[in-house]
């Protein structure tokens, strides 16, 4: 059960509702967000909505059967847009985001021809890490906050809003001031401590589906943000772990229809990760749109072949430029037929 | 290695190659086919290809490094037609051909419905079960013989063509009269001695990937039917078994473009299987298509709460005709985009 | 609900029962095996046990609530022993049965010395592969009904049982007068037909896990066989499909006290494709004596690396015997130890 | 390629032996631990050994060609014991270490009459969960640093080690005093930063594997806490996710010989997570034990129907002390069989 309170809600009143809703067997768990004050009652409590919802304070209330809340469709029918400032949104209903960029943050060379290569391409969102989870200690782990800063100026001049990982609980600050978006990896979608405090920042969050990780916990670790009082949430499928080796992952683009039934947050898809082979990565990216992607996020390099990594996945400017072209197209069709909102 | 040789080649001339080959450290097996007699090398031998390239009796000659050899794109680069009869195929190399119908064949009323709803929105393969694999012996196996004969007279008249499962290799003769296309089904992808056996019939076989099946083990699997004497393959993704239960099966759309990458053979989906529910069959079809799918083979019913099995994930034929309808103007953008031919 | 009923019931009688239950919405399945009549009863139907328990000709009674019936535990709470003959059995509630022998038989002399190593260490079951399921159809397919003609004379001369694997329906009769216990392949778990003509023979069949099998399917494939009519069969883990490219497979012990607790049968293991790896085969079959096994099935070959095929995970003369040793002591220890009889 | 240097090896002496190296095409970096000095070589580069062999300062040189070097078995013969102090260790060459507790640490009742069951056992190490990491933000998430505290003074008092998992960075310094052996769980085995912390303080660090993760990851994980300066680690085999869902997860207990080959570090196993079913872990215990483990992790309570988390797979103090009873017995057959030592 979700209950909306009045953010001017007088406590005494608050503390009427709890007692109230404890006493019929709820666990009542206070969520304040920056857009709304609620209480979530857990557990196997019941009660007749009627005999509290017209109680001073609340504005809303909902049943919601399924184990998470806030970020379920059944809380909120209609679909989320997440406002990156300037105009710029990742919407759960309409438009199409895309985001592109390399792998790696490398050099200012690079970060300065990837913008223009955006900018000539109607782009506004380009990803890129500076933080890098390696399997090996040994490997390039990123530039740090020192790229970030150097990357999130020459955005900004140019107009354009970044997406990075975030790693961990003290990067989330450091980094505050030179990111849009804040990335949460395919290892740490279970990183609870670091999703509950990328809870209490007001930039949004994207969160990537962990490496064999379910629909249902993708949405739990969503839960955990918002219900430590962030709304402004994205998800992302960029595949799973299977026994086939064909592929670096296998993309589970039935998760995207899935999810846009279960939840109003705005889910794109990542093709790169997702097939991992650069001649095949535009290919997915169109099947993710008609899968009813609210985005997609691939990687771009002027020359993949010297990347610093994941180059055998990453699409040239030429390549990239092909793509925006046909995914534009693939969107004005997808609108056309309507496809997933019969 | 892959040699085709002349169907009129003198034996003493073919001996003559086989022996050549064999003591340059090849193993030689002879394949003949409806279209062709060749001759497969493997194992590690060494041979200049110029020093027999001229020899009276070969036709053509190429080296395949993968394992699959006949299936392989690196022996005939050009895209395989599958020719139904009556102007209708299933190729890899453009149109885009829709089967639909019933999980199970039920009743003559319910084959004439769906014959009508085919030939109402120009569809010109039906598919449908006589033969039922099920986990359970107390669950319903089918209508056997009787129900193909007579569905296959129905939609003969019709002008519609038929593929429905073969589950033993003692009913490949016994269907023989009454099927356009022998389906094989994901349990039995890898029953080896029914593939050997469908490659001495010269109907086309579709092959289901395997429940747990590997890319290549599906490219193994037609070799088998090819090397038996059969070219007529079609390759069909349903799905994959993941631990992910929010979905039936796993839809591995990775698993076209790169099915396309390494076969010449038509690459089918089968969206109703691949997701396994029925509200978001149309948009995995349509994200199929985009990920370069030759066809789709999908469940409609009339009434898919009545149906006999697999009412979960069937179409009625309203929502069947609006997919198709979706289907054809997503194949034209596709076609027009270019999609994978780059 | 599963009946059994006397033998010799008079038909009228059986009518009247099978009516009676069907009245209440049974679905009733009469099967016969060597061993008893049953009726199956399936469906939503209820009745009062009472009311049927007393009628004449019926035996025994037992509702059985998993949807796999005659192989539950809740049918038949004693354990099965699976009569070889000659005082050979492998059983479900004691003993330990040990299967050995090569991946393939390969030549006269190979067997000889295969069987003098079964003697020299009192093994009495001896594996071996005639028709060899292979990915690709240039593999070595194995030496055929010949070859198990030798075998199997050989073998009886010395008094050692023999299993080996039947593919397809066919060969069943025609293997026959040479085999002592059928072994169902881990592609053909889900071969519903050969399963079916397997419970029309007397001989015992052993059936491996599909090679992403889940636990329940394997019951039900059983119960394929027993409702067939043959009540003679063996389970057998052999690891599974998984993400893990370390091992060859994923040996799943858990399996062993699951299936243990769920069936009468009795459950061996395969340490050689279980993991895959010639030095660790010995440690994972004296862990599936501590887990529970009622046997295991290896592979051996006087010498591995000269083997047509699995050399890679078999053990030589020398490395077997030292494990047969260590797997007796540790039955010992598990049977002191009551293991799993709690 | 790892060198081991002498701790007091003067400073330029250092420079000399990096730069020859980098010179060769060697990416070098230095380690620290509490035990010596390295500098590990990564990347394409070629050197004769016996060309820096004798340089001033090198104690030993060993090329590994695992990508793990310090954690590599190829770079450590013997087997690494790991000292809790009073005696008590976890030893990768002999012994065999119990750590038994509930899942979540709930109250000094608990806490006590728990110490009581280990100390009447025998047992001296005790695990139990104050940060728990739950799918749902609304789940208990345990007592925290209080109920660390108190844990921890009792245990000590009784002569008693502590294992507890810690979940981020933050709780590292926290915990510091009230720990014995910081445990990583399986959805951080691949937070990188928490792995890079726990290398600088200098209590021992168990890392369970990932939810899917592989073998291969694990060692890389645990070459992050070694190469940031902690050579104490243990590893714990706890079940992988598969497709199977009649246990919790699939204990894969082919991973312990492979690791027990790869590593000089321990190995132990929780059959607890591993199979999840509280009737069926003695068995996965002893099987785990055949399998070559160090050690086993299991949990129990004295009324596991009631505790806050896991009672389903959580054994009662009577099956607990059954199990220990049974566990000694195993380990001295498998002392005595020598398992996994040949």
């Amino acid at each position: 059960m979700i209950i909306q309170i009045d953010k001017n809600i007088d406590l005494n009143k608050q503390v009427e509702i709890v007692d109230k809703l404890t006493n019929k067997g709820f666990k009542i768990t206070p969520v304040k967000t920056q857009k709304g004050n609620y209480l979530i009652g857990t557990g196997k409590g019941k009660i007749d909505l009627r005999t509290i919802g017209n109680m001073e304070g609340i504005l809303d209330i909902h049943k919601v059967s399924d184990d998470y809340k806030l970020v379920s469709k059944k809380w909120k029918v209609g679909a989320t847009a997440i406002d990156l400032g300037d105009g710029i949104s990742i919407s759960g209903g309409g438009g199409f985001a895309m985001m592109a960029g390399p792998c790696s943050i490398e050099t200012e060379e690079q970060i300065i021809k990837t913008i223009n290569h955006l900018k000539e391409n109607d782009i506004q969102i380009m990803r890129g890490g500076v933080y890098k989870p390696r399997s090996s200690p040994y490997a390039f782990r990123g530039l740090g906050i020192d790229g970030l800063k150097l990357w999130y100026d020459l955005a900004k001049e140019a107009g354009i809003k970044i997406i990075t990982e975030v790693m961990q609980v003290s990067q989330i600050e450091e980094m505050y001031d030179y990111v849009d978006v804040y990335q949460v990896g395919a290892r740490n979608t279970q990183n609870f401590n670091l999703l509950d405090e990328l809870g209490k920042v007001d930039k949004p969050v994207m969160i990537k589906r962990g490496i064999s990780g379910t629909i249902d916990e993708l949405l739990y670790s969503a839960e955990y943000v918002f219900s430590a009082g962030n709304e402004n949430i994205i998800l992302c499928e960029r595949g799973i772990r299977t026994y086939e080796r064909a592929s670096r992952n296998t993309l589970d683009l039935n998760a995207i229809p899935i999810l846009k039934e279960k939840t109003h947050l705005p889910v794109v898809a990542d093709p790169s990760h997702g097939i991992g082979i650069r001649q095949h990565v535009d290919t997915m990216a169109l099947a993710s749109i008609m899968a009813g992607a609210d985005g997609v996020i691939y990687e771009t390099h002027e020359t993949p072949e010297k990347a610093y990594s994941d180059g055998q996945q990453t699409l040239d400017f030429s390549e990239s430029e092909q793509l925006i072209k046909k995914m534009r197209k693939t969107v004005a069709l997808r609108d056309e037929l309507a496809v997933g909102k019969l």
